[in-house]
């Protein structure tokens, strides 16, 4: 790790929130390899979060990869939280709004303003749709955290097909202004069909209403898997300044505007990769968002560097030349492949490599290597079995090979 | 319930101490009628050590009915340990010992002594056979509470074949000092063995060893349920002056000294009903444990008020004079059997009304009635129907009656 710079709190005239989402904490919990790659990921966000001084965190939904997370993965991260999050550095900002509307527990609070607990860095999260309310209680793996002290669990709906949405005014003496909006997971065609029927309603202060700066959390589809299955950016209202979009775990992490509706976007992406696909290939980041008076905002991106690397190859089978009779020979085609996920490996040496000076040959982790096998008129191996050659190389040895017959399309609608 | 004076805090030279045990919350949980019983005892002990200013509350295991319990028990019990042990009243003793030799956690501090949380009411506990640690990661529920900050978790032997225990030595101003060891449970036949083998070993501080008062918590057969299935009580060292016994479910919370090793012991019993047996029909108690210099103390204890009346009764159909052919009709056994269960509902509504001057009948709530029917010779009736007549009446229709054909025996094998 590099030596960083000690950085300035943030002046009273500038909001400084780390943005992140879906870190699925828990995921794979119970392999060996990856087993701690999540909460290693999130503890690395949560360290960012302490070094860069910011007021709050805001995530994006899917804290949790489990709706019931095994005890130990609940016992991880609440010690993360309280590791990180409590402290005795005095939050800078106000909470303006009614507590009480926002958090309708039996405490009724945001976590720094109790009196009992002396909180540095408050969360605020919105659940996922892997993490939602559910079962005898209807509670979340959130109303935990929130039952303790650990994190600001806001924008439950009360009615799917009547969404009201108010949000939490927070100042700051200098002046900025910040509404927070947030959207917990509903059903994509459910929450389609509602924002159709215009019972999506978003309250905007009554006083100085022009002089919030709009954040939106929203946990549902970005990309169109099916026809009402989404939800279109511009369902949202054009007053919004910022729509921070979880769920989708591609890192899109760079402001995109929406021209129609003017608002920017800002997709995190998850920490975690879930799914050896293309978008869990891009580089993770989440980002440091400043907002200053008059509306006026930054983000930076920040690469998570504990995540682990993860490159993704295709080979046609057909492109080699082989005669014949060697089409049917395990042997050969295997050592072809050995080859090609050689290669693949040193690719993922180097780019870890370059992204960071600092860093030695001899700490590189093993990588996330997936290897796609249009095997068209070839024999398949067995993939488990081809991984035993590359225990000691890769994370994922049960599934670094995947056969298909031709060129596959990234149909993408994987649970995200 | 009555108006209770305003009680003043415990004198320095005073340790004021609730105990208590077998909570068992989450019991029955999914039970309409019963599903908030274990809460709402448990509720009533926190309001108890709020209102007699307690300094701690011990407690001696089975906080928890289930291993795992469920997000709503998990959710529901966070949420009364912050409402009643959180505060800004300060804690009046110090904790001398190593911290980090009793809470192995992260955080290697007892709850009220982390600056980043106001607890008023400390919770010390130790596991019991429903709550043990188990599963990945080898955790326990009460973990869970301790990472929260909410509950102070002691007592867990590394090794059950070599079981070393150092008190936690606590201190007032006054010149009182308590130290207070406690063992969770282990598997009583092994945890014999172990005694036998002179394997549980209890660490005594080396300084002022003579002045301390020695309180030790177990959770363990005290009744002897086989050969080497429980632990006598002359297997604990004599320098102990109060042993605070958990598992045992009946009420003997009054002081009982072992006359061969001096010491007293204590058995508060379970704060909720969890088997339809005799022992849980006795009147439910809570303690509170004052200690003063040179190992003085003495021992209130107070009722339970908010548990639900439980009567036990028999009857022998044998005794009744009927006629041949009616010793199989159903009606009729079923008619003698509704006198006798009115009967019981009457007694408990008696001894309810009695125990409170200022109780209304109508308050009255629907009691557990188990009768025990010895049937020889006649026939038995299907105890669900006929709970279908007493379901304004009773808490617990289906299981009213229990048939057997003598008289039975009580052997009290249960799980505790
Ligand atoms: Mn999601
Ligand atoms: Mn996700
Ligand atoms: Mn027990
Ligand atoms: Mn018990």
């Amino acid at each position: 790790m590099s030596v960083e710079e000690e950085t300035e709190p943030p002046a009273p005239n500038c909001f400084r929130i780390l943005i992140a989402t879906d870190n699925h904490l828990g995921y794979l919990e119970k392999d060996p390899i990856r087993g701690n790659d999540s909460f290693q990921a999130f503890a690395e966000i949560l360290t960012l979060a302490r070094d860069r001084k910011v007021d709050f965190v805001l995530l994006g939904g899917d804290l949790f990869h489990d709706n019931k997370p095994s005890r130990k993965t609940l016992h991880k991260t609440m010690t993360l939280l309280r590791q990180f999050c409590m402290g005795s550095n005095p939050v800078a900002f106000s909470f303006v709004s009614a507590q009480d509307e926002t958090f309708k527990t039996a405490f009724a609070t945001v976590n720094y303003m109790d009196p009992n607990y002396n909180v540095s860095i408050p969360i605020f999260s919105i659940h996922g749709n892997h993490d939602d309310p559910s079962g005898d209680g209807d509670l979340c793996a959130l109303d935990l955290l929130s039952a303790a002290g650990l994190v600001n669990y806001f924008g439950r709906a009360e009615k799917v097909d009547d969404v009201q949405i108010r949000p939490m005014l927070l100042k700051k003496d200098g002046g900025v202004k910040v509404a927070v909006y947030g959207m917990g997971n509903i059903r994509d065609e459910r929450l389609y069909r509602t924002f159709v029927g215009k019972k999506v309603r978003m309250f905007r202060p009554k006083e100085d209403t022009d002089e919030w700066f709009n954040i939106f959390v929203i946990h549902q589809n970005r990309v169109k898997r099916g026809p009402t299955n989404y939800i279109p950016e511009t369902f949202l209202p054009d007053f919004l300044h910022l729509v921070l979009w979880g769920h989708e775990h591609d890192c899109h992490i760079d402001l995109e505007q929406n021209d129609e509706k003017g608002f920017y976007i800002t997709q995190p992406g998850s920490s975690v990769a879930t799914s050896l696909s293309e978008g869990e290939t891009i580089a993770k980041h989440v980002g440091i968002l400043e907002i200053f008076p008059d509306k006026e905002f930054k983000l930076d991106k920040v690469a998570l560097k504990t995540v682990r690397p993860f490159v993704m190859g295709d080979i046609v089978l057909a492109d080699i030349k082989l005669k014949a009779r060697q089409k049917m020979d395990e042997k050969r085609i295997s050592d072809v492949l050995c080859d090609k996920v050689d290669e693949m490996i040193e690719e993922a040496k180097q780019q870890w490599l370059a992204a960071d000076d600092e860093r030695e040959e001899e700490d590189f982790p093993k990588p996330l290597i997936r290897l796609r096998v249009d095997y068209s008129n070839f024999t398949t191996l067995n993939p488990q079995r081809f991984g035993q050659r590359f225990v000691d190389k890769v994370a994922n040895v049960k599934d670094i090979l995947h056969f298909h017959r031709k060129r596959q399309v990234n149909t993408d609608k994987k649970s995200k």
